[in-house]
């Protein structure tokens, strides 16, 4: 039973729970992109990506990767352990794509020779920037030990989501992570994986417009932005359904 | 005696001379601000630029810091060693201001209790972005070993010149280093040391505005630019001829 709210977000509403260690996510239809400068809605987003990424949640677990997801409870909710969000957008990326480009000069599509990790402050007023490690110190946002661990704990979680999108026939271009830490003092995977953290690119497609699998169709005005997500669904749930026959 | 123009910045211009290994620095009245959006001149900006790098590279090569300098040879002009720039700037903060305070929503004047280094990429099409040392192992721009050399050289710089600056009743906020290397494969401290490239605050004033003795004065149409720079000038060579009987 969702109790009092104590977040909104962009894409999602936080509740408390009868239980202090479990909050409820509700995941909404609701799209921003460029900082919330562009607004929109994609229908059924919130079921879509709740499915997702309660599905990446519980292969992550299986890859003894610790996660805050409990269980999924309806299409668009989703029991978490209440954690407190470290304030950092962790960023792994294994081909340029978007604000890298900008930021080097790199074509978009180039392969990286080994996945980059970046750190983010998580601010909108700041518009979200990028953070050195010598930042994250200043700020106190993580100690360097914990900087360490997300860096390590990203770089792992992202060859498990490689080695799941592959099977997928979708390439995992970069991705954003949110971790938190619970009641016992355990760092764990937070927030959401979905077509709205990631860029996916489908493998069976080369066109650079159609391949767009993500929610940069959204910020690109791309057009069929719900039935991409669902595509990306669909996928998932095959491969899920594949292995647990 | 110049030879060819090999380099036109905003702020210098570079002439070959009869010794492969030798360049000439000549500094212009050109001012500009804000990745060359704002564009003007200061008046003997170039003279005084060029005295005050001057001394400050012969000061710092007192501390057993290599740098590119020569010597002077005109009041606008500098011999310096040919060197290859790495395309990094180097910025050293004692205390936030200016895009720090952006990034980081800390207050302007805030005292860092140890003194923060950050790389930009030397890039004006990009607009020198931040870079994290992972961005400039991805762009092959220094060695791991480098980028830590830079970061050792630049706290030691900043020790020297903060010690150098209060003898001038001068407060140095931040400021901007560039290297180069070598023939012989040697990291010297290259470009210049000046109003251009630090923030200097008068001791003597805590009038937010009146202390700033530096290129925010033009950034921010203070007025009183040159006044400025002259008085900068005056203090770092009263202090050299205490030093020098």
């Amino acid at each position: 039973m969702a109790g009092e709210k104590i977040y909104e977000g962009k894409a999602k509403i936080l509740y408390t729970t009868d239980d202090p260690n479990i909050l409820l996510t509700h995941f909404k239809d609701d799209a921003t992109a460029f900082n919330a400068l562009k607004k929109g809605t994609i229908e059924h987003k919130g079921a879509m990506n709740c499915a997702i990424a309660s599905h990446l949640f519980e292969y992550l677990a299986t890859q003894n990767i610790p996660t805050h997801f409990i269980q999924q409870t309806a299409p668009d909710r989703m029991q978490v352990v209440a954690v407190k969000i470290l304030p950092l957008e962790v960023v792994v990326r294994n081909i340029v794509a978007g604000s890298l480009c900008k930021r080097t000069g790199i074509a978009i599509g180039t392969v990286l020779k080994q996945p980059l990790v970046e750190f983010y402050y998580k601010n909108d007023d700041l518009g979200d920037p990028l953070f050195t490690e010598d930042h994250i110190a200043l700020m106190a946002l993580a100690s360097p030990e914990q900087v360490a661990q997300l860096r390590q704990m990203a770089l792992t979680i992202n060859q498990h989501l490689q080695d799941f999108f592959l099977n997928c026939q979708l390439i995992l271009v970069d991705f954003k992570l949110e971790f938190g830490i619970d009641a016992h003092g355990n760092l764990l995977l937070s927030d959401e994986i979905s077509p709205d953290t990631c860029r996916l690119w489908d493998q069976t497609n080369l066109d650079p417009q159609a391949r767009i699998m993500d929610k940069d169709r959204f910020r690109q005005d791309l057009g069929n932005v719900a039935a991409a997500y669902q595509e990306v669904m669909a996928r998932i749930q095959a491969v899920i359904s594949q292995k647990t026959p």
